[in-house]
C-alpha cells in the first residue's frame, strides 16, 4: 500500500533476484581513530600458532593499536543520493545489523543502495572488525555478553517471561513483525560490549565523521547518542540523523542550537505500552527532540503505530516489513532534500 | 611486464577509479556453524547500557549462541568464474585482510571481483564479526593480543630486532615489497585469537563450505590448515586450493589420496633464508605438497623469488605488487579451467 503511495513498485520495493544490477563503482574499507597504548612488565607465554608449526614465544608486552574502528562501502557508480549514508549499529552488535536479515532476505544496505546512495556499514570501537583490547589493563572492567533470552524481551520481540530457551515454548507479541523463526539466527550477530568504552567510542565515530562526511546517519538504540553528540562535534559535516529507536541522548542541560541545520527524523516501533524501560527512554529522547525544535531545528517523529503500522519490534530493520519501513525513511531523505 | 605476458592491460591489472562500474545481482551476509551453550551460577550484575538510559539488570547466565563464523558475498549479475570464490584469513587477523591495503589501494577482494569471481570474504570463529565467548567457561584459556611489533619480523617485513615504536627508526629488508609506511594502519586490522580453538575454527569452515560451496578457496597463513582439512572432509565441495604462505598441514601420516581431484597451488613470498622459523614451516608445507602428488594429485608451487619477483612479505595481498601476484593466481586458475 505505502509502496503506491510513494510511486514506488513492488519490484522496487522488494529488490528481488530479477532486479537489474546494482552499478558499483568501488568496494572497500578502512579503519578510522585509535592510538597506540604501550603495556609492560606481563611475563612471557608460548604458544603453537597452528597445528603443526613450532611453538613461538610470546611477548605480551610492547605497543598495541587499540580504540579504532572499522568502516566498510559501497559507492556507486552514480549516486542519487547528494551524501553518502552511514549506518550505525546499537549495543553488542556489529554492521552485519543492517546487511541480509537474519531470516535471509536483502537488509538496509541493500535497500539503500538500490535508492541510489553511497552506503557505509561500520563497526564500533571494541565490536566486530574493529577488534577489541586486553581487559582490564586497556579497556577497563569486563565485557558484558548478550544470552540469547535478554534481546526477546529487550527488544520488544515478546515479553520477557514469553522466552523460552526451545524455540516451540517462545511465546512472541501475537502481532509482532520480527522474524521469530530466525531468532536463534539473530543471536549469532552479538558480539561482546564493555560498559566502559563510551568515550573511546565517541571518539572514533568523530574521526569517522571528520573523514567521510559530509553524509547522512542511520543510528540504531545505542548508537544514537553517539550520533548526537558525533553532530553536536561537526554540525557542518552531519547533514540528517535519522535516529531509531535510540536508547541515549546527550545530557538534558546540552545546547542544542548547533543543529538546528541538521534535521532529524526519530522511527518508534510498537509494544512500547509493554516495556516500562523503553516509555523512559522515549520520555528522554522526547526531550532532546524537543531541545532541538526549541533550537529552530527540524525534529520530526515517526510514531509507527500512530500511522498505522503495527507490530514493529527494536530491530525494525530485520522485521518483515523492512522495506517498508525503510521506504517511510527514504520518502522523508527525499522530502528533505537530500537526493539529486 | 607480468600484465603484458598475461594480456592484461595496466588498466585492468590496477583497476582504477576509471575502471567500468562492476555489475553486482547482491551483497549480503550470513553466519554459519556454531552451537548453543548454557551457563549457570554466575551472580546477577548491574549495568547503564547508555549514557542517559536507566541502569539495567544483567543475567550473565543462560543459554548463548556461540562458535559461529560470519561471511559476506558479493554476487555478480554474471559471473565468468564457475565457482564462487572464498578468501580465508590468517591468524590474529579478519576477511579485511583481502579487503582495502593498509595503503588504501584495492584489495584481492576488488581484484578478483574485477575478474569475474563471486567473492565470499569471512571472518573465522573467535574473529571479528563471528563474535567470541566467554572464556574461560566457553573458550578454554586466554586469548592472544597481537603486538605492533611482532609481525615485523613474523610476516618477514624486516628483521625483527629492526622493529621500532618510532615509525622513522624502524628497519625493513631493503627490498621490501611490503607498503612500511602503512605499518601502523596494516596493526588497526589485528584482532584476539585463541591458541585452543582450533577444533571450533575447523568445524565452523567445515559447515561453511557444506552451505556455500562447490568452491574455490583463497587461504593465508593459519587458514591455510583450515583448508586443507576442509577438503579431506568434503573433497567433492572444494575444486581447488590456492594457499598464501600456509602455516600449517594436516597430520603428516594423513592419507591425501581423497584430494587427488583438488587442485591445489601453493604462494611463497620472499625471505625465507631470514628466517628459521619460516623455513620449518615451508618444509612442513611441501610435505604436504608431496603427498598430494604422490597420491596422484596436482599441487603446484608458486616460488616468487625464483620466478623472479623479489621483495614480497608474508602479506602478499596488501604488498605493493599485490595486483600481479593476484593476476599470476588468476592465470593459474584459468589453466585449471576454473573460468568460463
Amino acid at each position: 500500500m505505502l509502496a503506491f503511495a510513494l510511486g514506488i513498485t513492488a519490484a522496487q520495493a522488494q529488490a528481488p533476484a530479477s532486479a537489474p544490477p546494482l552499478q558499483v563503482r568501488e568496494i572497500g574499507s578502512m579503519h578510522v581513530g585509535g592510538q597506540v597504548r604501550a603495556l609492560d612488565g606481563m611475563p612471557m607465554r608460548e604458544m603453537v600458532p597452528s597445528p603443526g608449526a613450532p611453538p613461538i614465544r610470546m611477548d605480551p608486552n610492547g605497543e598495541f593499536m587499540v580504540e579504532g574502528m572499522y568502516a566498510q562501502y559501497v559507492k556507486l557508480a552514480e549516486p542519487r543520493a547528494r551524501y553518502p549514508l552511514l549506518l550505525w549499529h546499537g549495543g553488542g552488535l556489529t554492521g552485519v545489523t543492517w546487511e541480509t536479515t537474519p531470516d535471509g532476505r536483502p537488509g538496509w544496505q541493500m535497500y539503500f543502495l538500490r535508492q541510489g546512495h553511497d552506503v557505509y556499514v561500520s563497526d564500533a570501537v571494541e565490536r566486530g572488525r574493529a577488534g577489541w583490547a586486553r581487559f582490564p589493563e586497556i579497556f577497563a572492567g569486563e565485557p558484558v555478553f548478550r544470552t540469547m533470552g535478554e534481546g526477546w524481551g529487550l527488544f520488544r520481540v515478546g515479553p520477557q517471561e514469553g522466552w523460552n530457551a526451545d524455540p516451540a515454548r517462545r511465546r512472541a507479541f501475537p502481532e509482532t513483525l520480527f522474524p521469530v523463526a530466525a531468532w536463534n539466527d539473530f543471536t549469532r550477530q552479538s558480539v561482546p560490549r564493555w560498559p566502559t568504552t563510551d568515550r573511546q567510542i565517541q571518539a572514533a565515530y568523530n574521526e569517522y565523521v571528520r573523514k567521510v562526511c559530509p553524509c547522512v546517519i542511520i543510528v540504531h538504540s545505542q548508537g544514537g547518542n553517539f550520533a548526537f553528540n558525533a553532530a553536536l562535534a561537526a554540525p557542518d559535516k552531519v547533514r540528517a540523523i535519522i535516529a531509531i529507536e535510540p536508547s541515549g541522548t546527550p545530557a538534558a542541560a546540552t545546547d542544542a542550537s548547533p543543529l538546528r541545520n541538521v534535521p532529524h527524523l526519530v522511527v518508534w516501533g510498537d509494544y512500547f505500552a509493554e516495556s516500562p524501560f523503553w516509555q523512559r527512554i522515549r520520555g528522554n529522547v522526547e526531550r532532546w527532540v524537543g531541545s532541538i525544535r526549541e533550537a529552530g531545528g527540524t525534529a520530526d517523529i515517526m510514531d509507527l503505530p500512530a500511522e498505522g503500522v503495527r507490530g514493529n519490534s527494536h530491530m525494525l530493520m530485520m522485521d518483515r516489513n523492512s522495506d517498508e519501513v525503510a521506504s517511510r525513511i527514504q520518502a522523508w531523505m527525499e522530502r528533505q532534500g537530500l537526493m539529486r
